[in-house]
């Protein structure tokens, strides 16, 4: 079969002819119909990642079908029964096992879930790591309600998105920052009540109503003004730092708020399940930025670089 | 009656006549026949404290008598129905309104509750402020369970001594740290397994298994390194900070290990009664320093400025 997988570390990855893989007890071999890009894939084809192993076939995001069902793979493999963190056997779908840039892929029953029935295939295989992620840190790990007020930074990232259509679909009012007014406006249009541009200075302070959740991924030296966003009782929700390590974090402000600062990454299997099931709930479909051929895969790593895009990069098979 | 007063600000206590307080419905007047000191009220005294009124009775903590009732005073009035945090109107008792360093007492019933049985007053007067502190940081916030690893840095102040006796009446394995060699041993004969002096440079490197819960009220630079022992899904619990900022924080550890950092102050009423059940059921007795006539309440201040003290100074009324 055809797969793209990695052929030398810090190397484009290579669409090329492997092995199929191999009928195993316990294990379903999934046609795959539709995958997704993640930044996880960038890296890892950039050598920015630990354990990067060549031949394996990447790709974490994938729908397909066995014997007429279609299906929807949870990228959370060996999470364990502790729902406060994944056991030390933890992975992520795509490296070091072979992923879902291929025509088959070979995985264990227990990450085989049904497609939703309300979106295509090309929506649900934009869903898996992003949808969980995003359900995690909002939802599992930061309690977001209904009436919660809701700040997502960085309302282009492809974990973000969904962290605003979820807030919104809880009856959140959700606000968000960008680098781009155009990113905050089709935010808006996802439901965002606003957005601030954090390329204007100081543009915390610009900010008239506190927050009862923050949902960060950039971290760095802005990440201390976050805790001053914050309502009393607020829990900052993070599962990336791209600006690097905290400073400057005002302790008196977090006890005496009783602010909780909390460390989230991937999900457990319940949390896929709660995922699937609070999307088909409320109807929720992935954004897609745009499709390209399997074939074509290294146009769409371009167009995740570029970091232009709004949405999920999405691979039809 | 006598009490003793912030006659002006920055100056020592007063011990002087003032008028006994008045008959209001819902509230009682109690005798007091012990209190017992808290840094605030030092805070207080050197006018290191917002919102400081000349002319009001110190103390937080007291016990008494109404009718021949041992009662106990919960310190935090006003938390309101929120469980997550305070409300806006939260208030230690003690400043701005009257407190326990006094021959009477009037306050609401609300805050008024039965001695616990399996400890003498004096025992009892030490338990209020800090009891609740410790019970909410370390068991309301996070989560401690039997077997777990617990961390309490600065082993002689007197919340952590709480913290320490707590966590091991839940059957948590707790290490200290601390400047004195003397108060790890004092901490050890408390149920700590072994403590940490951290005057030793880089004494977190000598630390050989990580925890699962970490109280701390140091905060400042050396915060950075307790997220380095915290094990996955860690709990790091905090009420104050007395060495200021948090600097250098590793996002992606908090991330990755799932880790909580969990800002907590006072209580809930919830919790106050909560306590006083933990504490009655595993027959917890505080420990005390000193205690003094509430008359040369003046020698205890000094005894709590030194830093010397070990267990709670409580003062006889």
């Amino acid at each position: 079969m055809k797969a793209l997988i990695i052929d030398k570390v810090g190397h484009p990855a290579k669409w090329t002819d492997v092995d199929m893989p191999v009928e195993k007890v316990g294990y379903s071999i999934i046609r795959l119909t539709a995958s997704a890009l993640n930044h996880r894939d960038v890296w890892i084809t950039k050598g920015m990642y630990p354990g990067i192993k060549e031949g394996v076939i990447l790709g974490s995001d994938g729908v397909g079908e066995i014997d007429g069902r279609s299906v929807i793979i949870n990228p959370g493999l060996y999470w364990g029964d502790n729902e406060r963190v994944q056991s030390d056997k933890f992975e992520v779908l795509g490296l070091p096992q072979n992923g879902t840039f291929a025509e088959y892929i070979s995985i264990s029953d227990e990450y085989i879930y049904d497609q939703p029935t309300h979106m295509g295939m090309e929506e649900s295989a934009a869903l898996p790591l992003a949808g969980l992620t995003a359900y995690r840190v909002l939802i599992s790990r930061c309690d977001a309600r209904s009436g919660d007020r809701v700040l997502v930074t960085g309302a282009g990232g492809g974990v973000s998105q969904f962290v605003i259509q979820f807030a919104v679909a809880l009856g959140c009012e959700v606000y968000v920052t960008s680098s781009s007014d155009e990113k905050i406006d089709r935010a808006v249009s996802l439901g965002a009540k606003s957005g601030y541009n954090y390329r204007e200075d100081e543009w915390y302070k610009n900010v008239d109503a506190k927050f009862d959740v923050i949902i960060d991924s950039a971290g760095g030296d802005g990440f201390q003004h976050l805790i001053k966003l914050c309502n009393p009782g607020a829990r900052i929700g993070f599962y990336g730092a791209t600006l690097g390590k905290y400073q400057n974090l005002n302790p008196q402000i977090l006890f005496w708020r009783q602010i909780s600062i909390l460390g989230s990454t991937m999900g457990s299997d319940r949390d896929f399940q709660d995922m699937l099931t609070f999307v088909s709930t409320h109807k929720i479909k992935p954004i897609l930025d745009r499709t390209y051929r399997l074939e074509e895969a290294h146009l769409a790593f371009q167009r995740m670089e570029s970091g232009d895009q709004f949405g999920k990069i999405v691979l039809i098979h």
